[in-house]
């Protein structure tokens, strides 16, 4: 893959499950193919919303190789390498990468308590090791730390990292990756992308150059049509596709919070909707994610028809 | 392993590496020994303090068939089964029992958000797939939620947890467990554990069963001393070398605070002094922990002098 | 006063109002009779529990001249001088001072974010114009920063602050001002007393000069008996006398967390049960609190009748 | 004051201080001088930028009285009524509002815990006592609560608050409530102004009415240059504004932060800024926060040097 910047939407592929829990790969396959029709410029497999925390080592590997395999190199596959520390996460990158990775995506050390030092180190370490590009990935929601600015931007200059994706939902803190990138010298080839679904018209205003939207599996055609709205500078027609995005995005609450946490919720809308529109066969989430009760369900379905995807 | 409560002092057992990161057999086993010498009851190995959360798969899981063989049933050995959620522990769970580990530890999901219901579904699950007995493993630092107490009790009462190892800080919810195992109906055999290390004198005086303390990799004689004294009911003993490990623990700030973080220093110091003291070969902590300075580790010795253990 | 440590039962005097939100004063007369009755060997009026946060000014300051008026120096008053940063606090010294408070109880800034050496000047400051002595409050739940021991260590040293009070929940913090006020030379006459009431047999076994517990208000003759088995070395005793406050303590939870904070529920239910118990006239909680609703304070009930209180 | 939504630039006043704290009014109005001749359309006075956490009731009057008594209702002057819970503020707003300021500004309880219904509850007790619209201030970094956007939208919907000022950094939330006033029947007149000066230019485009920059005060031109540059659809043009005034930002980064906290150095460098530029007569900050050094503020100078404000 040239790294040239990634552009465009690259969705955070969900991971259909059968009933059992085993990864549903002809529903995976359906997916990728309904994200590429929808006019996605790559993929990003392994990702928070792929539910890459609760796939064991194997799932993980399966899930990247259906789809590379898939794919065959029509668009970047951007695999999650994640895990606690260095160790662990260079077992992840040789894993994915084997199974075709184009880039692979990780975060600062999580568990273990950290330092931008240690965080600086982690990186340069599994760059060292990587045979693909390293795409730093800011989600302080999971990893209670925020990826420094000037951390990413000094490993950026140093050619460690070829991409930030950015779910931190702090656009100022974003901005500064966005400019200093533009001003260092040196700098060629990186990737800014946001994660910030309900933002994506002022991230791309300011300079981002990609969308990674976990609500994206629901309604690819959405995020396309938001991305060329955008780059064709019709900023008041972005802003009412990004609103429409936006209400359609309420249906990650329809989780009862005295029953469940909001990954259960967010998760299990967007695979209940995936179901609904035919696209994958089976809503299962992971344990130990509350699955959504009929009642909730059918609130998503309302979200879907609402936002005409029904 | 039959479970009454675990009592005593069981360390968590540092895992000493090589220069270039491996595990370090023979210098585990030479501390797994110092331990058993100094009067340890079990041994915990892939906690926080055996750096768990840096070590591959297959270092976990050569950690627990090392420590097993070599002490072949003579004290029990629980093993971190530390991972995100449900589906990855279960790999591990099963990893570290077909080495023979006699109970697994296990934490609360982590990276993902999470919610006491899960909570509860998650070592509902584990417990059913389980050969040996499960503890739970309350560490907000690293996981960023705390153990309910009341989700603990109802656990304990139908007999998914058979203990709790808490290394919140958090003496009074501490202690509602400790009186609510007591007073519930249906819980017996159930191992209340405490992981801090400055306050076991206060933790076993309101009934904790056992310790597992980080320092006593370094000091085993000194926690089991104390340990003994607390049991004989000598509280003003039991002060005094509680405050002398205090003293000595004051090695985990050695650290330069601007140059790494709390983690790199602590474990650091931990792997540092056994080496000082003779009993593993290397010093050297997993990536991305920064090492210590020669300045640093001189620190540490002046620690282990005034404490008598050089 | 004399600065000899501050020992014994000190609680922090819950604030009566009348149903418009005065403070009632004959019930706040009462309410202190009730505690010197029960054996309390000093008062802490404007504390978290006494509403400090709620009152405004002149009902701050009328809380400390009736008290002060009503005991007559019997046994020392303790004034909290509760406020964002070092000018605000400042006028709150010279507030309670000048109403006649024999120490002032002040927080680190809050609101504004702060720094170790800010803090430290803070207390200079302070202690430089408080014409009584200034003892360090310590409540990261409100204030959302922790004192740190070394700071509150060289502000002894200094003769900056005469005492702490620990509402930390973190023993081994606690322990660390505990042990290093002993060891350091020139502090002298300095108070280490403890908020946690559900830890006071831990922390006077430890060294804890008092106790400064907000349920004291309901069962002053429970805490001065446990102050008193703890003294005695009867820790057995104190085990069984502190575990009956823990359960009684449970009253704090009757609130319905989906309709308020625990801060409701809390001083709710101590005033509720102060009310019960024919202390006060009115169980009205100040602005924006929520009022326990009947069967709450029924619950209440139950939990004075179960510790024997009714 | 008719409540068409505030527009334009209002920003949150410093208030100068003399070398021995007192308010410096000459100085305050020759700063209110230089916002109007910028062009702002209203002032924030009691703001965290004006170091309301810091001000004793006395100097807070003063301020509203000279602003007001100086701006003579040219334009609207809001004021900050900071503190922690309904009584107190209800005393801020009585002497606010008797000092001349046309609006209040009002965050959620702090200090104590809290709950949405008792924020909801806080302001509906607020805004029956004032005599001028209340504004909601959104800022968690300070009050360690973020305002729930469906509470601010009931609030908005009963009449209840007149405005929101967002500086809690969450665009996606802000959106919320942009989103929310608009679609939302009987929701008249109300102002969404933001606090995050650097993505101004992304909370217009996304609907916002205001912005509250801090920054304002030292390029209150380049606020308003960004403001117009916005209404007038010139997004290329706004962004290159918003990204010199990013880079003049940089300058509250001056601080050690080894000596100090981010207060200190942000307040401190806006304060030296305006003494380099001639506007006011001394920097000072208040107590606690520590002073910049002679170097810090030559590296505020070179900030406005390359911004061109020298």
């Amino acid at each position: 893959m040239t790294f040239t910047p990634l552009t465009g939407v690259i969705p955070p592929v969900c991971t259909p499950l059968t009933p059992d829990g085993e990864v549903d790969v002809p529903s995976l396959l359906r997916l990728v193919d309904h994200l590429v029709a929808g006019g996605v410029r790559g993929l990003f497999v392994l990702g928070s919303t792929s539910e890459a925390a609760f796939l064991p080592d194997r799932q993980r590997r399966l899930v990247v190789e259906s789809v590379t395999g898939h794919v065959g190199g029509q668009l970047p596959v951007l695999a999650g390498a994640i895990d606690m520390t260095t160790p662990r996460v260079l077992d992840h990158v040789a894993s994915v990468t084997a199974a075709g990775a184009d880039a692979v995506v990780v975060t600062a050390p999580f568990y273990t308590r950290t330092h931008p030092a240690e965080i600086a180190r982690h990186y340069r370490a599994v760059a060292a090791a990587s045979p693909v590009p390293v795409i730093a990935y800011d989600l302080p929601v999971a990893v209670h730390t925020k990826l420094p600015a000037d951390v990413v931007l000094e490993l950026a200059a140093d050619g460690v990292v070829a991409g930030l994706k950015d779910s931190s939902g702090d656009l100022a803190a974003f901005r500064q990756v966005v400019t200093g990138v533009r001003e260092r010298r040196g700098i060629t080839g990186f990737s800014v992308l946001t994660g910030s679904e309900l933002i994506v018209d002022a991230a791309l205003a300011i300079g981002a150059d990609g969308t990674v939207p976990g609500l994206g599996n629901v309604d690819p055609h959405g995020y396309v049509r938001l991305d060329g709205l955008c780059r064709a500078g019709d900023w008041e027609g972005a802003r009412a596709e990004q609103e429409r995005l936006c209400a359609l995005f309420g249906m990650v609450s329809v989780g009862d919070p005295a029953r469940m946490g909001p990954n259960s919720s967010a998760i299990g809308a967007f695979k209940a909707a995936l179901h609904l529109r035919g696209v994958i066969d089976c809503p299962a989430t992971a344990q130990p994610q509350i699955p959504l009760s009929p009642d909730e369900v059918e609130q998503v379905g309302k979200h879907l028809a609402a936002a005409g995807l029904l």
